[in-house]
Formats: C-alpha cells, sequence, structure tokens
C-alpha cells in the first residue's frame, strides 16, 4: 500500500465549478438538456476545448467528432491510455450523465499536469460524440466510430430534417469521408468514470462501483390483435380482448425477469415501459395491444432464454384469450460486453488503498465504454448518485463521490503507465 | 293462437328504404356520423317529420326537444301507447343503432295507418333527443326530460362554444324554461325497438331478444404511483413500478369478472379499455399508470361486491409490489333498471305466435328505455346484428331481422290496445 499522502489526488472544487459551468450550456425551459449536433452542444464544447487548452492540453476533433484532449508520452511507442465520457444529454436529462467523466477528465488532466506528472504513455482525454439517442436515432456514434463500428450505412442515418448522421459529423469538426480514420489500435487502457444511474451504491453504502460488464440489451415488440367490441353488451366469454393478453404478458415479463435475477448469472432486468392499446376507450373492448419488452442481462444466453420462455408464454396467452399475437420482433439486440479484469483489479487495489470501500456490479445502461472494451482493455468506474435517480432534472451525485471516482480513475492511470 | 294472417304485418322494403335514406343524412367524411344538435341532425329530423306528416301522423317537439308524432286514441282517457328510440349516432357509428327503433316506429305508424287500425289509446312514435354522448357531455337527455330527469344543472351543462345545454333543446324546438312540461304521466306501455350491439342472438340463433333489463354502469378510475426509474439499472427488487400493478390489476379485473358472470345473477362484465402510462417510454419503469374500468350489472348488489373487492385487491397489489394506490375514484355510476314483466311477456307471446325464436336478455348498453322504465311500464326488443358490431361503420341488421322486430312490437301494441 502506498502512502496516502504520495496518492493521486484532483481539486474537487475545481471539478464542481467546472461541472456546474458546463450545466449552463442548456435549454433555458427544460433543464439540464444538451442534445448532440445542437448549438448549445456547439457551445459548451468550445467551451470544454478551452478549458483543455488553458491547462496546456492540445485538443483536435477526430474524424467521428470525438474532441480529444491530448498529453504526449516520454516513451515512444508506449501507447495511450485514454480516459473519457459524453457531455450530450438526453431531452431533460442531468448534470452528472456523461459530463462528469469529461470533466473528470479534464480535471485528471489538468492536476496531473500540474503535479508536474510525465507520463510514458499518452494521455488522452475524450468527449465522446452522441453518446445518447438523437435525431439519428443511433447512439454511441462517437465510441463506436473510434472502435470502427461506425459503417456506411449507419452515415446514411438522417434526422427529420434530412441532414444525414456523416454531414452532422462533419459538421461538427469530424469528416465522414475519413471515419476509417477514427479506428484506434493504440489504446492500451481505457477509463470512463460515471455516475452508476441506478440505486445499489447509494443502498449499499459503496463509494466506488467497479463495473465487471455491461449488459446486453434486447427490445422485443409485441402486438396482440383481438377485436373491438361494446364494453356493455359482449359476453365476457365471448370477448377477444387485446389488453387482457397484453396484461397478463407484463405480469409474466415482471415474475420471469425477478425469477431470472435470482438465478444470480449477473445483472438482469426486464421492463414493460412502454404500452399502447387501442382504441383506448372506456367502453370499448381493446381490439390491439402493443408493448415494447425491455430486457438487459450480461448472460447473453439468459437474454436467449427469456426470449424462448416470452415466446412460448404469449402464444399460450393468445390461444386461451381468444386474439392474435400478431408479432414478437426483436427490435433491437446489443451484445454484452466485458470489462477488462486486469484494469478494474487495478481500479479496486487503487480504491481500497484510498481506503474506499467498492463493489463489483454490472452497468445496466450502455456506455461508450462498451463500444471501447472491443479494442482495448476497458474498464469504468461508478459513483453513487441520489436515490439512482438519472435521465432527469433531479439526477445528483455528491462532489465528495465524484472527487473519489476522479482520485481513483488518476491512480489507476498513474500505475498503469508506471508498468 | 291467431291465425298467421290476422298478425300485424309492417313492409319490409318501405322500412329498409327510410333507413338507408336517413343514413344519408351524415357526415361525408366518416360515415355514419349524426351528431345531436348538428344542422345533419336537425335536416334529418325535418325529413322524419315530413315522413311522419305525409302518413297523417301529426308532429311536435316536446318541452325537452323530443320529436314526437301522434295517433289520437278513440278512448278518452286511455292513456298513450308509446314507441320510440333516437336518430342521433356517436362519431363514426352506424345506421342502425338508435335510428332502426325510430324509423321502426315511422313504419308501424304508417302501417297501422293503411291498416284503418283505429286505436283506443292514443299512439306516440318518439325520436328521443340526444341518447347518445355528445358536446355536452350527458346522454339520454330526451328520455331523462320525458321521466322527469333532466335537472336544472344538467340544463347549465356547457359545450365547449359556451352554448348551454338548455339552450341546445330550445334551439331544437324545446323550451328549456318549460322542460318540467316534458314529463308524462300518461303512459301505459312503452316499447322501444333496437339492434342488439352484442353477439347473443346471433351466435345462438335467436331472432327476437326480450331484454330483461338494462345494466347499472359503474366507471371507476385507478391510478398507480410509482417511481420512474433507469430500466437498465434498477434491480427488479428495487422497482417501484406502477404499470406492473396496473397489468396485475386488468388480470384481476378480468377473472373476478368471469367468475361473477358465472354466478348467473343476471348479465355482467368488465372492461379495462382505458390504460395510460406515465412516461411510456421503453427505457423508463413507468411512474403512474391510469386506468379506467367500466363495469356493468344488472344485479346492484354484486356491483357493490365487484367494487369492494378490487379496492381490496389493488390495495394489497400496490402494497405488494411497493407502489401507492393514488386513486380508486367511482367517475360515474347509473342504476340498474327492469324491463317490465308483463310486457315483456306480451312481446314473447306476439313473437312465438310469428313463429320466431326468443330469449330473455340483458342490455350491456344503456337505453332510452332505462329512463321511461321509471315512470311507465318499458320493455325492449332486440334483434341480431352482424357479429354483434355496433358503434362502427361495419354496424348491420338485415332486413328480416328489423321487419320481425318491427311485427313484433306493431302486434304487442294491437294486443295491448284491445286488453
Amino acid at each position: 500500500m502506498k502512502e496516502s499522502s504520495t496518492l493521486a489526488r484532483v481539486d474537487a472544487d475545481r471539478l464542481w465549478a467546472d461541472l456546474m459551468k458546463i450545466a449552463e450550456f442548456t435549454e433555458p425551459a427544460k433543464p439540464y438538456t444538451r442534445r448532440c449536433f445542437s448549438p448549445l452542444f456547439t457551445q459548451a464544447r468550445n467551451w470544454l476545448k478551452q478549458r483543455f487548452t488553458d491547462c496546456g492540453v492540445s485538443v483536435r476533433i477526430d474524424a467521428a467528432g470525438n474532441l480529444v484532449g491530448r498529453l504526449d508520452g516520454t516513451a515512444p511507442g508506449a501507447g495511450t491510455i485514454m480516459m473519457g465520457s459524453h457531455c450530450d444529454t438526453v431531452s431533460g436529462g442531468g448534470r452528472f450523465d456523461g459530463v462528469a467523466g469529461v470533466i473528470g477528465a479534464l480535471e485528471i488532466a489538468r492536476s496531473l499536469k500540474e503535479q508536474g506528472f510525465k507520463p510514458r504513455h499518452n494521455l488522452e482525454f475524450v468527449d465522446f460524440l452522441a453518446e445518447e439517442a438523437n435525431v439519428f436515432g443511433l447512439s454511441c456514434v462517437g465510441s463506436r466510430g473510434m472502435s470502427g463500428f461506425l459503417d456506411e450505412k449507419m452515415l446514411a442515418y438522417s434526422s427529420p430534417d434530412g441532414e444525414t448522421l456523416g454531414q452532422a459529423i462533419t459538421a461538427v469538426g469530424g469528416d465522414e469521408k475519413r471515419i476509417v480514420e477514427a479506428k484506434r489500435t493504440d489504446i492500451r487502457a481505457f477509463f470512463e468514470l460515471h455516475i452508476e444511474q441506478g440505486p445499489i451504491l447509494e443502498n449499499e453504502c459503496h463509494e466506488i462501483g467497479l463495473v465487471t460488464g455491461i449488459v446486453g440489451i434486447r427490445r422485443i415488440e409485441i402486438i396482440f390483435r383481438g377485436e373491438a367490441d361494446h364494453a356493455g353488451t359482449t359476453p365476457m366469454r365471448l370477448r377477444r380482448d387485446a389488453a387482457a393478453a397484453a396484461a397478463e404478458t407484463m405480469v409474466l415479463v415482471r415474475k420471469l425477469a425477478e425469477g431470472m435475477a435470482l438465478l444470480k448469472q449477473g445483472h438482469f432486468v426486464a421492463t414493460v415501459g412502454f404500452v399502447e392499446v387501442q382504441p383506448n376507450a372506456a367502453n370499448v373492448v381493446p381490439e390491439s395491444a402493443r408493448m415494447i419488452v425491455d430486457v438487459r442481462s450480461e448472460d447473453r444466453a439468459l437474454l436467449e432464454k427469456f426470449t424462448a420462455a416470452l415466446d412460448t408464454a404469449t402464444t399460450v396467452t393468445a390461444a386461451l384469450l381468444r386474439v392474435d399475437r400478431e408479432a414478437l420482433t426483436i427490435l433491437s439486440d446489443s451484445m454484452p460486453s466485458s470489462c477488462n479484469d486486469d484494469l478494474r483489479t487495478l481500479l479496486g487495489d487503487c480504491a481500497r488503498d484510498m481506503r474506499l470501500s467498492t463493489r463489483d456490479l454490472a452497468s445496466g445502461a450502455g456506455h461508450d465504454t462498451g463500444f471501447i472494451s472491443k479494442i482495448a482493455p476497458a474498464a469504468m468506474v461508478f459513483v453513487p448518485c441520489r436515490k439512482g435517480k438519472s435521465h432527469s432534472a433531479d439526477e445528483w451525485a455528491d462532489s465528495d463521490a465524484l472527487e473519489e471516482g476522479a482520485n481513483v480513475v488518476a491512480e489507476a492511470i498513474i500505475r498503469f503507465d508506471s508498468r
């Protein structure tokens, strides 16, 4: 164990002040909203660029539109240690999701520079482009680009205004024609600092979450079709009530997910967050019901088992209730990704040396780390956030928590660099 | 049993032709729509008035805005035999609901007159005002007025344009200031011919439905409130999913109603036709869920038992799923009403003499008969409609079915008159 006086230490007040400063780049009527590709986003990035430049970190925009701050290493060919997250937000989002990792990176860069740290590796501090869902319907745009998963088809996605994603990337300083150049092969270690966006760390009183992996997310659309009948005159036994089948399915989804979570094969959740009944009138037996099931697991096999069970159960339910199961469609499907064991161990050692309580946990949300993990050893540090709230103006993380998370990553960077 | 040659017989072709004719008074873009108080409604009534006048039936509008055709009886003080229904429609409605009973009454009046029938009682043929839901949010306006259930408060209901119901009644030829004069005490028998609006007669191959009563309708709003959490990061065991509670309740409503229908204490149905989930996004655990339960029973005690069971069960469900049952509110509540046994027996005798197959059944929908039954012996005849469809452009009844229904009512009027 190192002496505590020699451990990395960032300036918590400066970190917090910058976090509050960038939060001011928000749609006034809907705090805290800074959608990617908006003028506000560009303003925030210009401010961020200046902040990096002010402390002697050179800044560029890569071909995929990522803003990359850099401190050159002293050992040629040693490769790059990278840290980053994203500064765009969802509509009506908060002041911490993503941006905590970007301002954290800024503060780490600043602290290391001030402390005269001369890294052997190049150090890079990244604001990934468009991690959140946006007008092009594609998330993690920048990290996809950096990991080689941003293809021609995606670049052709268009916004409601008719602009393509490729054009939008070029407009923010990237270059859709040279997108392949964004792909990196020199990253030796990647770290992302992020709020948990869930309640586990707070509930269990841990300061640092060591992310084991990022869940695969499968979205399944189910449509039942029955018959719109008079709610007064149609006897129960002759009904073809599509919403009744949806309700049975919603109950099933919850019970199945609760069971699978108990298997302890990592994080497993399933949610029916969207339901649409037609014609949705109190006096009409529902003709159709559409629902989207969001299933997330670290274990791909469990996702498959869940889907198969849902397929069977909804078929039986539809038959019992005399309705048609018109569709069971996988709308989207992302593979689970694992974080790097070695880097997680390193982060854990740093945290424990700082006398911080840690817990291994999975990320139930997608992150840029998911893509970077495909091309480099990647790890994530979670810090607690109040009541697990995220994607809302109520999103909150304490300054202490952010400081501790940044210190752990800074120390891990230093130790990794010295190996 | 009477000789078949002496039984009442209407002109089926003429009935059908007039039914198709009045259907032409429809919003062109949304057949078959003839909302009460609209210019189309007034046009249709003017046409109807002329039709009555053409066959020697005098016509007036009573104080409640009902159009009343009349043939005076020969026996002073014998009172009135009345028949009627309504010619207004729901938006996107059909060509039979209500109007079958109005055109049926016109054809019966015409046939009886042609056949030289001299009734002892006065005969009245009524188009009740605004049976369907309308811009004033009150149904059965005319039959409420005729039975003394249209009060000052209701007359003050206003449309989105700011007109009051009282003003609208006056505008169609009624008189809101003399509304009490619409109340009748002279009705000795009331008959309403109507399509079933349900599938029972067609399914069981009966020609004539003899209505035992009209269900009481209770609308219950239930609101669950949980917490909007990230669908990926919130473990199953920590969720407060409002839609999960709604789904359990929907399943319960169906099972409870199926059970109560099996008790054979008359018609019992319950429906969750309206569900609203917030924020209704695939990746957010639902914060709130609102649903409306529509419960209908001939037996008031069963409605109370159902409500009590729902109250208990939703309280338990909410507790188990860690959400709040924010509301269980009775939005509206109408009492069941019974049809007159003597008149139903008479109608059944007439039908069987015509070699028509009959079935007793309840009306699961509200009707003008529900109000008239409060001031006079009242009965309803249902005829089958295709697949039980109603309140849609697909609504359909065969000409034969309508003819048979009208013949049964005409014969019942003749026999009642001769008692």
